[in-house]
């Protein structure tokens, strides 16, 4: 039994969809909602449907725009010989935010992994075979994430792209900056160990 | 700068003034609205007005409800002879869930807090002095949070109210069931002592 009324009941329910959104944070967001004016609610709702509505992905690296091509890749000041692979179009976010890379991307959107039925097909691999076809790429970074599946599709792709004589790199893994070698994994240590440089 | 296309961006902005929602978390609901199927976006926004719209105060006790009067204040089988005094209407829900409370509410719609500028006359005491002398109550529970504010609230309406020979109770405060002696703050140990009884 709800001890709700019904479209309480039903903001709660849709609410709690959301990724990171317990039961709890959904009753309380609902109720927030309840005690904002009309005008926010309408803005919130609207921004809602609008972003689903006219966010598209980019037709050539996929990640999400309102224009297409997204303005990274019509962005003619940027390396287009460089192409940095990621899985998802946040991670560009988090890249771009370093303002150390100046070159362009490739949203994978999700990363191989067969215990979720994803294999190479389900993601945009032959998107970007097709692109490294197209346009003069020097080198690809593959910047998918250090765990099993993004090493596994940093693999697969490495191994599909090399016979073209393209350089391929892969972002180091290390210990984090202002990180702890006491505290840190020793899986994390041995990589940061392997990837040792002169200095 | 944003690194995020304008409709996202607004949708990121948006997200974030919602309670206990920081910046990564409305970045992480914005990206999920852009997976979700156009049906459910739909639905999400819609439950938001609609929630906005239709839900109202109960005029008898501040409930949230779609109908007034509320559907507990329109039950002829709860006890009309007890009104227990909360600071939310989420309050109702977590002592409904109790299913040992069966008279009626009155919500406060907040507590009396000089530092944030709310008097007495900002929550509802008002309407509960007005509904006492229009029924017949034999006791108020005053079930206010155990905070500062929640206390002083408390207080100040059981001052109001006793002249009027009504009983006016406060729920107990105590070691949580489940919880640890040696892990409790001591203005909770101390209460418990306090409220201690014969067993």
């Amino acid at each position: 039994m709800s001890y709700y009324s019904e479209p309480i009941s039903k903001l709660i329910h849709e609410f709690s969809k959301l990724p990171g959104i317990g039961n709890k944070s959904a009753q309380r967001l609902a109720m927030h909602v309840l005690k904002m004016n009309s005008e926010d609610v309408k803005n919130l709702a609207d921004a809602i449907v609008e972003a689903k509505e006219k966010v598209i992905n980019c037709s050539t690296c996929f990640n999400i725009t309102s224009n297409d091509p997204c303005s990274i890749c019509s962005d003619i000041r940027r390396d287009q010989g460089t192409i940095c692979i990621v899985q998802e179009a946040n991670d560009i976010i988090a890249i771009e935010k370093t303002k150390e890379y100046h070159g362009l991307y490739h949203v994978l959107q999700g990363a191989i992994s067969p215990m979720e039925g994803i294999g190479p097909n389900e993601i945009r691999i032959r998107e970007l075979i097709l692109r490294l076809q197209k346009e003069d790429v020097q080198e690809v970074i593959l910047a998918t994430n250090p765990n099993i599946e993004g090493e596994a599709t940093a693999m697969y792709i490495s191994k599909l792209i090399k016979p073209s004589g393209i350089k391929v790199t892969r972002i180091a893994h290390g210990i984090p900056i202002g990180g702890n070698l006491e505290y840190t994994d020793e899986v994390t240590l041995s990589k940061a160990i392997e990837g040792r440089h002169e200095i």
